[in-house]
């Protein structure tokens, strides 16, 4: 299966994590594929397009439908647990992005 | 250095292209190191992060000040050789997303 997200006609909303990881695991990856499972089932969430190479260094976008959607995920209780987490323990550094996608195209 | 972009202050634009690799370098990687110096000296150019796995999937997200930069980024003549390659030799599969970013953090 691809995994490039199918999204729908623009616009949509994507958010751009961009992180470098600190080592060993910690904890992280179980975390990770829950948060994966966790938006998923958001009310709002159109697909998720993840990776990181073996430096550490990560891209996850994740888009939405809403930036209600966005909020409300940002507010979930378990994610902010991992957001403290990702603060703490699981990230050097990070940069988050809110975006309106405006146009798109597909090959 | 950090790989995270180093943006000013929302809005600005970003370009998020996902993309499968095909199999064997095929003359890319040279390539590839050419169209991130030539973006960089494109007028607009804000920075761009760009990760890449194992599996030959990867995500670059650049930025930009205008449309119109990404426009003529777009029309360059030397970037539209990469790009027929790109359709031919190098991607499986890619997407590619034009977005107004209106919010970021950092830590």
């Amino acid at each position: 299966m691809s995994r490039i997200a199918k999204t729908p006609q623009p616009p949509y909303y994507s958010v751009i994590f961009i992180s470098e990881r600190t080592e060993g695991d910690n904890g992280y990856e179980k975390m990770a594929d829950k948060m994966v499972e966790l938006a998923s089932q958001q009310k709002g969430f159109l697909g998720v397009e993840s990776v990181r190479d073996e430096t550490g260094l990560g891209i996850t976008v994740s888009y939405w439908d809403s930036l209600e959607a966005i909020k409300n995920w940002k507010e979930d209780s378990t994610h902010k647990v991992a957001q403290e987490k990702g603060k703490t323990d699981w990230y050097k550094n990070f940069a988050l992005r809110v975006c309106k996608v405006e146009r798109d195209s597909f090959s």
